[in-house]
């Protein structure tokens, strides 16, 4: 048995397509191949996809217990009003100040919204459409929905659609859950309901496609440490540590690069990056990149459907975890 | 339906004259006035207005409970004398220490005051106005106020606010929560008795008008980002950051004041900014912005005066996010 | 009535002595009385004391339950080795280094030795006050001490009294809580068994004086924001940031000894600052001070003798917070 | 009774040859001896050794419930399939990234395997061991061990003994505990199981000697402060703080090695320090190393060998916490 078929059989599950880096050099005949010129993992010649989520989540949180501003819990049965604000900071001054910012170095992203938060600002949500980015679904509401029923989950998933088709006129592509977490079913529903990938995955740095009743679904790589939920909204945030990694990780990915399909993640909240002083950070950080060439600021469904068009270059990955947890019922996966 | 009466439905409330500065360019009549020059937006051609917020809170904290010093919760039943005195530090150390600093850069701040903190130490609160600060009220005491029923609340309010009239002869007109959290019934307590603003809000850098009963009053923003008790006294400290952080925000709303009415919002805490290295950073970063041209030192209370005597640039915003939660029971608002 | 008068009634007890700085200068006639020339506030013309605990806590620990390592706490019933083998670095590596490192700076300090510490290394107390340090008493064991009965906190206090008699001959005159934490008949109990100062008051940076039972008692000041276990301990440790925060209180309060008494309070701990990095940013706090004249290395045992040979430039300060309480029985404070 | 004697019956433990330094110059006669040239203390002239730990952990943590990645714990019966996908990192993207790393700059290291991670990525095992490191292991799965009872612990060392030898065909000398914490037995256990060294004591900076069951076992000294699941995967994680502590325990430590036997110690998980950024931060450091002579990149093994072979400079110490204690029964410590 070669390696190739040994790793096939392991339980979480890295097919032959997903063989890291290591392994090519040590196996002869492996399905992951690379073109002549490293331009090609990217369309245009591009070097490095940089993929940008906006989470547009303000209005979407639930009216008491929403966390992030207020470390003690507030009691039951009252309205935290305080916290409430805090949120619709996202649409009074973090959105537009983002988008003015995105404006100016030409990046595009991907809008990850929540249905009530469009359902409540929807000219907010056509706005960040006419400005070119991409809108893609972020639940019904700020809020869990991996213990949902499975048709529950069904109506959970449809609910933010239908509030994004109807206040920006565009069909999402993308699906983010509450805190990354999906069910064992949330895969199987996206592709029910017309979506091509979804962005909970923290496995890798470039997309890989999953077969799911006998079609293709892109998973898009995700990051929490390039997530500034996890710079700014605990205790120990640092703007300087945060802009420095900002720049790391693009050094590394970019020179990675060169051989490997690769693509840079950021994620931003639109009441925590939105605020002048992390604008700024941002703004350094766009300016470092702009000195180099062959950035790709990609949508993520621009980046899936590149996946999806380059299988050759694309790992393709089985998944049976929840399978063979025991802890859950039939999933579809 | 044009953007602005759509954008007036939505339920989060942001009324035709919150508009984000984005929708302006795209409609062409809104109520949202500026005049000509840049200047205009503040009283004597003042680009942007720096409003401190100085907590006096030492002598207001509960004998037992209080937080932010040992880790551990201290058994029910004993007094917590290390913590008292970490509070105490405020009225013998800190706030003399800001005072100081306040006066050597023409700083002047508003500076929220508990009730039994300025009962325990009057002497210091009429200090604090005699170096020409701004008193306004913190709460009866430093605990919770949202849960009491409107007439305890009232109670509260009115119980803080004689506490400051009869220590520094001044009237507040300006209100501030125990960690921001108010009631459904706060604001028309608060105007019923004689306020015109309160600051516990964090949607916005510039103030706003709702109609209370008919009458204008004042919301002034408020920041958590840049309030030390969010640098300093939760794991993670680094003065670095927070002096690079008031850095980074007063550069951005000082290029954004061009055009906009801007504010910038800092909040010290007697007991935290008071150390000796802490105000090290606060002058870094008053040295800073000496540099500058334009900056208006203002209290809170000389803001709110002028966004309710210039409602032509002041947005008018209808919140009423309690009625619609069904979490409350009647509310003035 | 005048100021001096209005203050001593305030519940947390700021006694004419103790009147903040700025009260000085408004006030004609105050009894805090300064030399004429800055240099008097310390022996021998010393500008500023530099006050370094050195925690002696290696051993004293309980077998199981301490915390700093490991995040989840272990099940009852089970030895901690790995927290164990953790705390026994300050007798193998930690207290060793920093020793060592004093001796080449010239630093004198003062160690406060837990009791079962000193019994599970008494040669290693006596190396301590070999080099010339100051042993002082923190408890019979690591562990709270505030819920004791009188009688069973005056046990607690006299065997670790008894302990470091024992190993090293000389008789503690300075007690310091677990966590800072004392009763309200901590303070009693010291004097009664021959104690002249406590280490848990974090109001001042500066001595004062009590009287408890008609005799003088010494409170030295305290830092948390100074001390090693705030900032490595929890997460989000800095060593820059702590380095910084090292010379920014200095320098404030270098420049304030000009005109008034101030001393600088550091705190280590064996097995946290004992660690190669961290002595790293000790030493280069040292070689900082070293540039600047004046500076006194004092024990506390030192400081609070010379605060009882100057009445005349000490606070002398009324407390009686517990007793005003109601959470607390009989007090002899 | 002369020092030695009188350290020897301290209840931790340390035996005459774990005399810390200051001792030995106030003793005329301790066994702790070294040899003429600093050069000794290691293999062929070595001044430090560096051992870095390479944790494999990707795979082996449970289906649900493992921390380091969402706040919110997942509600039990549903597999966490986020956090999963976080570990899963390790496999595709960390370790390959972390082995190129190595590779080019001649690092060495011992990577502790789960055997859980082990049984479902060998391949990946295999390639650790291609690369020159020490395979070592880190529990049957990534929790708990120190409650099992001892028949049960045999049989969850022997498992993962067993993946590490079915994998890779070499036998590992090493072990490390889940969040390093053992039972009483695991020391007996691992020696019957023809282990020589363990990695879970953080008292020292340098290797000693037990004598169990009449034979000697090695304890390998660990480090928290230099891991970097304390810098990155809790609240206020910062890159830059991370590079310079390892500079400055590096230049510590190198200082100190010059008379003493010194080892450097550093902890770096698949999933965490294999990103981007992070690698970034590691080259720097390595590149900054690299300005260095005389440094052993040395696997656990190979120290665990050489302080076998050089008892004369190897501390010999006792320990029996665990017998005094009373919290557990019989002990074959």
């Amino acid at each position: 048995m070669d390696r190739r078929n040994f790793l096939m059989k392991t339980s979480l599950g890295a097919s032959a397509l997903a063989l890291p880096g290591w392994l090519d050099a040590a196996t002869e005949a492996v399905e992951q191949k690379t073109s002549g010129s490293a331009k090609s993992f990217w369309p245009n010649g591009a070097r490095l996809a940089i993929s940008i989520a906006l989470q547009f989540e303000a209005g979407g949180q639930p009216i008491s217990g929403a966390g992030g501003l207020i470390p003690e819990p507030i009691k039951k049965g009252y309205p935290d009003l305080a916290t409430n604000s805090y949120f619709d900071y996202g649409v009074h001054e973090g959105l537009p100040r983002l988008l003015d910012l995105f404006d100016k170095y030409g990046v595009k992203a991907t809008s990850f919204m929540v249905g009530k938060a469009v359902d409540n600002n929807p000219e907010l949500a056509r706005e960040i459409v006419r400005r070119g980015h991409e809108p893609a679904a972020h639940g019904k509401e700020w809020a869990w929905q991996y213990q949902l029923s499975k048709d529950d989950e069904r109506e959970w998933i449809r609910s933010v659609k239908q509030s994004i088709e109807k206040a920006t006129g565009v069909t999402p592509l993308g699906y983010d859950c509450y805190w990354m977490r999906g069910s064992v079913h949330t895969l199987s529903l996206l592709q029910e309901l017309g979506f091509i990938y979804h962005n909970n995955d923290l496995s890798r740095d470039e997309p890989y496609i999953q077969q799911l009743n006998g079609k293709p679904f892109v998973t898009m790589p995700y990051t929490i440490h390039m997530n500034d939920i996890g710079s700014y909204d605990f205790p120990g945030f640092s703007p300087a540590d945060y802009e420095q990694q900002l720049k790391d990780e693009f050094d590394q990915l970019y020179e990675e690069a060169a051989t490997r399909r690769r693509m840079m993640l950021i994620s931003f909240h639109d009441r925590i990056s939105g605020h002048a002083s992390r604008v700024r950070v941002i703004e350094r950080f766009l300016k470092y990149v702009a000195q180099h060439d062959g950035i790709w600021y990609a949508t993520k469904g621009e980046i899936a459907k590149h996946a999806l068009a380059t299988p050759d270059i694309t790992p393709l990955v089985k998944r049976d975890v929840a399978e063979k947890s025991g802890l859950a019922g039939n999933t579809n996966l």
